[in-house]
Formats: structure tokens, sequence, C-alpha cells
């Protein structure tokens, strides 16, 4: 079955948002087994929606736009499925009766009338009752032969119709196969000295398939499969997997698809041991990470953040020694930061980052230098490094470099020595 | 001039990564007046991309293709566009030089073959050198008059490009008229609350027209117009600025299109006063965030994270009586966060957040529940609310409305009581 997504929105063509909608979208149509061969994006007008539509629907099986179905007067993408069928609109009592039922709900002033457009629905079209929002999808098969829904631009309100209505009947209507991947993350470490050492297996994959992705600090390995069953395409990942396991060794920080930040937690929980964190360049962003995680406070204490000499120093008890002598990005600035997150929280283990972001030089060292080290009972490691790029890739790799570190040390791997340049 | 942007990468079908290239395109063309009509993306098939190109041709005066240039074997952007213009491929020697050059600056192992390919270019078909990566753009006119130009979809390299070569060419060719924006934005209201206010001037504007765009804790009104010169598009946008922020008053926090944080880092920077932050809920995203701006720490000194009861009690000073009476999510437990933050950091403004982001209950607050407080020489106010979603959306909410209480305080505006749900 090959799916298509437009996306209607002039928000979108100005460059306001991005087109998220069909990545999540195009992911969970890939989890089912449904081939998504083209995204089309278009602004709030009717006769390029309904062009966008009828395109798609002359080489797909199934369409699915979203935005376009709120209640302000651009939102027009009914209007355009009506034309689409030469189908008239029509109210639905129903439907009018649920958009006051929520206003009412919503505690909320009068409905404004024009409100009342969200109870339209072309002739015909089965209509998709909303839970959270207030637009209705819509839903109807198109003289070709194609499906076509129709769902609000709202992230939540669109995921909530794909996962309770679109997502099943698809499911079920392509009948067999599945496509499942299995993805493996490795941090610290950059795209192509990682694709050197699995080139040979991407160069000859159909099925299994291998991708590599790369973000700051970051780079994915998918192997997916197509095969009649969930355990038949499991199996042919499998050894693949291992191969790919093997070769990245040390690197690869988890097969489950999970963050680097889950990946830490969950192995802080296996140990039994706790964390507490000093950071200067990254502002809090590390213990922001930990707490994105349900659960974190079983072995999350807490984080100094640090952002001034003074505060260095009166709060974890930096030297001014070493804040006169080497610096606050220094080695002995990092180690001396780790001991005090770990004395002032009582944890088992201090995670302590320290650099210069950028744009300008801080404490001598140049943009990029960054400090990193971790205490414990049975460890005391520092390691420093240069990234370059600009504030937030700098952050972020400063990030990726310090969890990382946590996940090697309490996964019993090789720490990372200091070097130049990542 | 009308554009029409086309993404190439099987990741992008397969929902791996969004589309932050057409966002980033978009915003940069309507910025000089070009208009965007259509975005489309298609996978790495050499067939559906030579059909986008052409499609795209037939609408657009200038085709924009992202993706597909690099070194590996499903690259294939090169070949479709030979393709579309009946060329034959030519391997340019001095590109090949280039790529050698490259591969030895960056200390690495001999380049492999397979990397020449960067170096062919379509027959008449020129190039634009790369600076930050290795594949060169690609620049030409296609049969029926529309030009074309593709970029590699490293977001970098066609960042380098768009701004190198491509926006300057299109600014030149398409002469005159530009389009000007002015976004005013705003924190802690929802969407519909402040579309009301301003509605009757939304549904009539033309030129200039006004948009909403609403995430997490915050709405963007712009106001956007076109002229022929950019003092004309202001003038044309000033009155319904001024009208717009009339009617918003206390709620918007910039017109100058700049985050939350970078408002309240300025306003801090104006009034020469510091901040230090306790953070439980948010665990350590308020500082991440405010540390994000450069020059923050001429006025953020920390922020406590704080998230266990130990660390609110050891660090921050909470009293044992706050922690077993009214619990780690009141708005006693708050005060006294804020107090504590102002009291470790020696700041002038103690800012603190706590709450219970969810799934689960903490310290008896359903989740949703958030509390700040804000406490200095001559200011000591808290805040309670309850918002619905999930972990992520309440955890956004308590940093946003955080944020904003200290932007009205600065601005001398009146801090908002506490309600039962936002």
């Amino acid at each position: 079955m090959r799916a298509e997504i437009v996306a209607v929105g002039t928000e979108l063509l100005l460059g306001q948002i991005a087109n998220t909608n069909a990545r999540w979208m195009s992911e969970s149509l890939a989890a089912i087994g449904v081939d998504v061969l083209h995204h089309q994006a278009v602004g709030d007008n009717r006769q390029r929606i309904v062009e966008a539509m009828r395109l798609a629907s002359t080489r797909a099986d199934v369409v699915i736009v979203t935005g376009g179905l709120g209640p302000t007067q651009d939102d027009i993408t009914r209007d355009a499925l009506g034309e689409l069928l030469g189908a008239p609109m029509v109210r639905h009592p129903e439907l009018e009766e649920m958009l006051r039922e929520k206003f009412r709900s919503f505690g909320r002033r009068e409905m404004p009338e024009s409100n009342l457009r969200q109870a339209d629905v072309p002739e015909g079209v089965r209509y998709i009752r909303p839970d959270r929002g207030t637009a209705p999808g819509l839903a109807a098969e198109l003289p070709g032969g194609a499906r076509i829904y129709a769902v609000p631009g709202v992230p939540e309100e669109m995921v909530e119709m794909m996962e309770g209505t679109i997502l099943p009947e698809l499911a079920s209507a392509s009948g067999g196969g599945v496509v499942r991947s299995r993805v493996l993350r490795c941090a610290g470490i950059g795209e192509s000295a990682l694709a050197e050492r699995v080139d040979d297996l991407f160069s000859g994959s159909i099925n299994p398939t291998i991708a590599f992705l790369a973000s700051s600090g970051e780079v994915k390995v998918r192997i997916t499969a197509k095969a009649a069953t969930a355990s038949d395409a499991d199996e042919l990942i499998e050894p693949v997997a291992d191969e790919v396991r093997r070769r990245l060794g040390d690197e690869v920080f988890t097969s489950q698809d999970e963050s680097l930040e889950q990946a830490v937690v969950r192995l802080l929980a296996e140990a039994r041991r706790t964390l507490a964190c000093a950071e200067s360049i990254t502002g809090g962003g590390v213990g922001a990470r930990l707490t994105s995680v349900p659960g974190a406070s079983e072995v999350f204490i807490g984080s100094a953040v640090v952002y001034t000499l003074g505060a260095k120093t009166g709060v974890l008890g930096v030297s001014s020694e070493t804040l006169e002598g080497p610096g606050p990005v220094s080695e002995e600035c990092a180690r001396e930061m780790a001991a005090g997150a770990r004395r002032v929280f009582g944890s088992d283990l201090g995670l302590a980052l320290t650099g210069a972001a950028g744009p300008e030089s801080h404490g001598g060292a140049p943009p990029g230098v960054i400090w990193i080290a971790l205490e414990g009972n049975d460890v005391a490691h520092a390691r420093g490094f240069q990234v370059p790029g600009e504030r937030d890739r700098v952050r972020r790799w400063a990030e990726q470099a310090a969890l990382d570190l946590v996940r090697r040390y309490l996964e019993g791997r090789p720490l990372p020595a200091s070097d130049r340049l990542i």
C-alpha cells in the first residue's frame, strides 16, 4: 500500500513551522508497512489544495491531508475535499451539538458562530469525531479508488486521529506485510568515521536496508526489514544488527531506540547509583535532559548550575587557585566541580561540564573548548576536547559527551581520553 | 517570483527526520520577497526525483532541490538533473582536486574513490563550490525557462550555498518588491483567547496579513506586508502592529522576534539585575534556556536544580515543615526555593519552579500542577496553576510561565494571579 501526505498551511510555505506532522505520520505509516512515496505541502489556497489532493490520488492508494480543518476563514480543506468530490457541504447537527458542548466544558464565553463551519462535512463523507480538539477529521473514497483522510494540523489532534482511526484502518486494509526497524545509536563519533566501519554492509543492503542518520553528537544506524510477519522481519534484522554492533563496539549506547538520557537513567537505575551534576557551559541542559525521563527522580538528585566564577566557588567549592591558575575552563576546574556536585548533593557520582560555548572566548579558552569530568568512589576521569561550530552545537556536544561518559562508565567500557578535536 | 522546494531523501519519507531544510529555505525566500507555493519531498529514487523537478518547473520560476548530492550510492540528484536536462555527466578535474585536498586537510585516510562522484556535473551545468562540506551545489536553466538549483541536504551546507549564492542571485533577479514581517510574541495565553481580541483585524487583512502561530505556552502574531521597499512595507505594518499591541497589552513580551529567554536576558541587563533559579520540575531547563543567549553570564548567576526532597532542604534550605505539610509542590515550597536560590547564589532575584510533570502525581499534587515564585527586594510573588497534557508540555509551560513572570516584573506590568487551569 502506497501513501502520500499532503500538508496544508501557508505557515509551512512561509517557513514559520517545520512539517513535523509529515515526519510523525511517515514514521507511523512505515511501522505498519505502508510505503510513503511523496510529501506535498501547499498553502491555504483552495485550488492548490484540490490539485495536490488530485495528484496524490493518481499515485497513492491512500492520501492523508493534514491541516486546514480549523474554525477560521483560512481553513478550507473541508471545502477543497467537497470540490474534489463534487459534493455539497452538509451541516451535521450532532457535530454542532458537540462543538457547543466542548465550548461549554472549556468554561469559555459563547462560541463564535463562525466555529460552526467545523460541523460542515461534504455529502457522503464520513467524519472522525475529535476528542482533544474541536475539528472533526474526514474520510472518503475518491472516484479513482484511492482512500483520502483529512486530519487537523494541530499535532496532538492529528496523532489522536491517526492512532485512533487511520492507522488501524490502514493496517487492516493493507493485509500482510510489516516493516520493522532496529536502531543502534552512537554518541561521540562522527558519521564518516562510523560509516567507514560498516560501509560494505551498507552498500550491499536491500532487505534489510541500512541507513545512517547523523545529528550533533549522535549517529543512528537504522536497520529496516520487510517481511510477512514481525518475527520474520526480526529474523532478517538480527544477524545484521549483531554484525553492526560487533564492528561499532563501545560506541553503541543503545539498540533500543532510546535517547542517550534514557539510557543513562536506565543504567543508573540498574546499577542503583545516584548522579548529581555541576554544569557551567550547558546551563542546566544535562539536568533538563535527564529529568525529561519519567522516573529520573530515582537516580538523579540535582544539578548545580554555576555560571559565574563566584557561583563555582561559593556553591561548589572550586578553589580560587584553580580559577586564577588554569581557569574556569580546565581539567582542574572540571574535576573540582564534579567533586563539589557529589559533595553538595550527596550522590554516588558527580558529573561536571565546563567550557567556552562561544561566540566569545571564556576564561582564556577559545570557543568550542570543553572539559568534562566524572567522579565517584571508583572513578575519577576527566576529558578535554574542542568542537567546531556555533554555540548551540558546542553545548549539545558537551551534553552528549558528558552523558556518554556516564554511560561508558556504567557499562564498564573504556573511558575516552582527551583529544584535540571532534 | 515563485519558488518551489523539492527535498530529496528516503529518510524524510520514512519519518526519520523532519524537513527542516524546507522550513529554513522558505523563511529565507519569503524574506527576499520570493513566494514559495509548494514543497515536495521524494525518496532516493531517480525517476521520482526527475518527475518532481519537472512538475516543479511547470509551476515555479525557480526550483530548489535539497539533498542527494553526497558521495554514497543513494545520492542521485546529480544524475536526475542530468536526465532532466538530457545532459551527460562530466567529471571536473578542479573538483576532483578540491575533494582530495579537503580529505587531506581533514587529516583522514585516503579518500574512497567513490567520493569522486561528487566531482561529476551534468554538462552545461554550473557548480557552486562548497566551503564546509564536500558536495558542490548545482545551478542550471531548464528548457521551459525556470531556474533550478541543487544544494546538499546537510543543513549547514545548504545554508552556506543559499546565503552565499542562491539568495543573492534570486534577490537580484526578482528585482523589486520585498516582504517584511513583524512578529509580536505572547506567553501564558491560549491561542483562541488571544485570537478573540484581534479577530476582526485578522479577518479583513490582505496587506499586511495577520497570522497566528501557537505552540506550547506561546503565541506569535505575525504581521506581514509586501511593498516596493522595506520602508514602505514597514509603514504598512506599523499601524497594524500598534493596534495589535494595544489590544494585547501586557501579554506581548516582544515585538523584536526575540525568544522569551532573550527578552528576559535583555531586560535583566537593562535593569542591571542578576537572577538565580531554583528548579525542580524543569530540571535545569530554565537555566539552559537563559544560557543559550550569548552574554547571559552578565545577568544569570546559576540555578540550583533540586530534584529530590533532600536536595531541596540541603541545598536551598526548604524547611521540613513545608515538605511534610503543604509538600514539595506548593506555594510555600516555591517561595522558600526562590528565597534559597537568591541566598545561595547572592542574586538580586530568585526564581523558583516546582510541580508535578507527570505521568505520576508528585508530592500529593496531580500531574500538571505547577507553582512558580519570584523573590527580590521589592517583589515576592507566587503563582499556582494547572496545565493539561503530557510531561514535556507541562514542563514547557512551567518554563514559559516562570520566564514570563520575570519579564512582567521587570517591565513593571501586573503580575498574574494563580488560576485553576491554563
